[in-house]
């Protein structure tokens, strides 16, 4: 089926393989009127990039932006906009090996058993380069609701079982460590723990976190598209996220009634409440505080270390993967999780504009 | 917008609210030729219905099915088959003080603040007796799920901060006690807790296991609709779940890479992996082991102490909610996961039907 | 497939078959706060049910709708808006013959070839009684539609070779004659053929054309999702209709492009066409002008004269029909016609309102 | 919204615009395992560009397209096939005059009231340049279709009032002549009156049929994602297309139903009808004789004298349009009508794999 389309009004649909010509997304139901420019868009594949720090991979590729459509005179049109980027140093030979075993943790298996064979040249359809598309296509939802007030951002909360220090907490220090760690100290740690797992051949997972702030109160559709679903849906379709929690998460079904409930206050004009322990959802609808998600993402399962598996011709056999690959994937994924959390929340606010007669009749009468 | 339909093929639609004149579902895509009758969709209503024990709602519903449409002589025609269940001993009076203020972890604010008004009584739409529809449905992927050789078997994992023995986790224990949980002794703590809590007027909450058997390998489609991403929107959207796990789940990324890699392994006739972190896929497809999946659920928002909110005229308010209540969510929110499980499998089954050119060439060649 | 549904926010799936329980809809996606009772809906519907005119079947059935729910204090909630008609009259004995053999110009043959077998009473899901779901729910759409100043309305334009007479075209008169045309004079001759092709017992075809006034410019998404595209879907999906036209239609294959552009004026504060061959669309938008669209409808293929057909055991037969059946279909599927139309305007409407920033920022800022 | 999409399970989004950096399209749910390569597109692409003969624009194209993914070692590998046709010659001065006004019977005032500006270079978006989308994944679509014995056949039927002669339908003829009609005689009188109609600057419509062979009874999902309905959508879809007919279209509405009711009779192993006024559904199901439709085409817009019109300024004007157009639009549309057709039927196939639960025993069991 179709499985490469996300969203209802403003959709995207990715396309593209790690070692194929290149990789791109096309993003219909843009609004018009919005100013976009390939540096808008740059900047956030930028993030995702490899080669930027010790604990990415060493490849270097440049990935650069083309905007093939959509944009005219500085600003959508309202048609489709078609982003390209180029496959340009892969290194194909790299990955021929690979061709004939199932590695494990990777999706060769189940790619052969889906489709009959697989483009096995560094993971093809199912690699980490796949996200480009998605980086691209939310830096344009980032940009519009940037101009309706709203932000999303990302960060590592944990790698292993380190931990970002809720006391040390702060936001401006995300992009000044290569781990996107809003607690340098903690990042530090992680840094040491992570080199030491790269010298024995084995990689680290990790727990990324998002804030949403300025969201009106009112998004979501009950009772199968709700909020919460669809951004557990987004986050979970992203390669290797293993879970997804709102608010207190799997922390909540410890908790009783009385202290999981966040009382409402009316206070400066406005209802708000005073915990937030719901994560910023009630009964899937968005209540006007902060949304607050989580993805655990599991270690990479790219290792040098020697591992069982299966060959095609059915054969147990023990393999050495070679290449060059991230020892962690949480710091790259953070933009990829800002993405996909700004493509949900765009998509359920221009659903929810028909969602009452008066909203109707502001664009109508 | 239009949010409650799920489903991409094997399609249902619910509607009706708590103290409307009924609930119903219409099953749209339901293959043609399959033996169905009110008793095959009654005895999962009746695993969801209140009333059963001392851990739900004593309000008394039969919740009795009534097939409208889309079998005929004893078979499913392929046509929309519309399932309702009227409405019988709403009290609308115990809800009429609830029109005027938000209560406290409900979606009372929330609809509000989308539709300019909402359905008070019980809750409305977004009331836990919305799933029946869901679980109406879910009886009959079931029944079709079962005659391909895949079942689906939900349970409850823990409550509060009591969980399951893996040394004692007997499956054929689950429904010999009232919490439906595969192991007697930690079920009989749990109903001590439940207990203590309700003398306090508050409420538990727990974490809903489902594990699936039989799923052949290959099911899921990339990228957005990948298997776990849509198990995981299927879990969200039941009301008051607020984590998704697959396989690990959070652990996973706490874990290394050569922790968390399952080998395949080549044995009697077939390829397995000798472990299963991954909960049963690998790029969001179905390898052929178990699926793994677990949903959060928050502790029923229902209590009775008083507590702070808001009412209609932005004044602040201390109340006590009266009615009749269930202490906590999870084991009657069992037969939901597996409807909802049910439902995404299926449909994504018949979703992959096209995937290759020789699944196509089987049916039309 | 799921092929019950129409429509992308305001979104109907009906079911029931002829001879079932009942026939229903269920509307998702209905805007809030909208004032709803059943009479509202029960005028459509007493404008399609039989029994009314010696030119359409004897049988008598109240078709008598009710509001299950989505409706709360008189006005729709935003949740789904369940309405159910539940069938009373029907005589299946009548149709137990035809379970044996296909019926020229039915279904029969096709459903038996897709689903293996039908519920063959009075055609099942293929009757026209289905079409009772599109007429309550487009009832629905049409006052929302009424509210925001938009009218559609259809009539019957020709039958056989009969047409109305365009210098005596009178709105006023549609309503005074059983054929519901605009002209009562060719009323009467049409009346009259009627008659004659009765007797021998044979029927009758012709056209139905709809006029939307008061729908403003810019409705209709490029490329696929065009308004005139959705338009002809709406229409050809109508049980025996076997051709759609906007505007001029066939004719304007004939014509020159100086023949058939619309030249634009700007007079009285607004820009308008001084002629309208286009039907009022252009790339598949509105242009402000009245919409003019028309369904030709075949003839009731249930006719009482020998024909040639085939059994279940594939034999060579003569049949002979009985039974109750409208001489022609165009008259009470003028309200058919009218719902569709209105359904799918009423949808593109609300998909049009995220087209720019600024309907956005109207609904958020 | 998201209007550039096609399709349930065989789904396309095209995007680009005629003087952008180019056009394409992409396929998700293309089933694994077809072999493809790029002049398996490319032949389909040569029969739509422009500057092939007198009837067509003399602007010189080569509409060369790139495969840039979804395809490894010469098959298709289930993945998102992504096709781009770089834009070569696109003179955009050739337009900059138009931007200031409205071109009577095309989009630009409807874009303008939609989006709030346009990219007027030779008409943006809604140029016919779009429809080479439609026609690189037609040509897929097409590939498969006849590996599994189906054929699709579109020819040009008439032009003005020069219809093919019925007595001397010979489809050998149709691509000897560069107006693509299977009657060489009617070729040649129409030929001279396009010449006629060139002279004095005014252009032609016309009408295009499609014959498609070969399709198995049982396609088609009732009620609304009937077969017909689908095709109307498909090809009303279509720039400039304004009547869709199947079968014998505008004319069964003057037939009574028994001249036009379709006997069946068993021969030769099957169930066939012995004459075809249904163009090959019932129902909205295919029955398994041949599909036929129609659509009408209206004129060139662009004529080359004097037409009233509005500017920007809301002033009345005249004007006179210049540039590079087709005298008449049906030849080069002959392949976009057997694109959209088999795009349609293709995936109304797909879909129909799981409408029994025998089917779905075939690919699980």
């Amino acid at each position: 089926m179709a499985g490469s389309t996300f969203g209802t009004i403003f959709k995207i649909t990715t396309w593209g393989e790690s070692h194929g010509k290149g990789i791109g997304v096309v993003i219909d139901g843009c609004p018009s009127g919005v100013p976009l420019c390939e540096d808008d868009i740059q900047k956030y594949l930028n993030r995702r990039k490899p080669g930027q720090s010790d604990f990415s991979t060493p490849r270097k590729e440049n990935d650069t932006v083309r905007i093939m459509s959509g944009v005219f005179e500085g600003k959508t049109t309202g048609t489709p906009i078609s982003l390209v980027v180029m496959n340009e140093t892969q290194r194909s030979s790299d990955y021929s090996e690979i061709a004939s075993y199932y590695r494990p943790g990777h999706a060769d298996y189940t790619f052969d058993m889906k489709y009959g064979f697989r483009d096995y040249r560094g993971g093809g359809r199912s690699s980490g380069r796949e996200t480009i598309g998605r980086v691209a296509a939310g830096a344009v939802a980032l940009k519009i609701l940037s101009s309706l007030g709203i932000t999303v951002t990302a960060y590592t909360k944990s790698i292993g079982e380190f931990e970002v220090n809720p006391d040390k907490f702060d936001l401006t220090q995300r992009d000044t460590n290569p781990l996107y760690m809003p607690d340098s100290d903690t990042a530090s740690e992680c840094a040491e723990y992570l080199n030491s797992l790269r010298e024995k051949g084995d990689s680290a997972g990790g727990v990324c976190e998002c804030i949403i702030k300025g969201l009106p109160a009112g998004i979501g559709e009950p009772v199968f598209e709700k909020l919460d679903a669809n951004l557990s849906k987004a986050l979970v379709s992203i390669g290797a996220v293993k879970a997804f929690e709102i608010g207190d998460g799997m922390d909540a079904a410890k908790l009783t009634g009385s202290q999981n409930n966040d009382p409402f206050r009316y206070s400066e004009g406005c209802v708000c409440k005073t915990t937030n322990h719901s994560g910023g959802t009630l009964g899937g609808i968005s209540d006007g505080s902060d949304i607050i998600i989580r993805a655990a993402i599991k270690p990479t399962p790219s290792i040098f270390s020697e591992q069982n598996t299966v060959n095609k011709d059915n054969e147990n056999i023990s393999i050495n993967i070679k290449g060059r690959h991230d020892p962690i994937i949480v710091p790259r994924a953070v933009v990829v999780v800002e993405s996909m959390a700004a493509l949900t929340i765009l998509d359920m606010m221009l659903v929810n504009m028909s969602s009452n007669i008066e909203n109707i009749k502001k664009v109508y009468c």
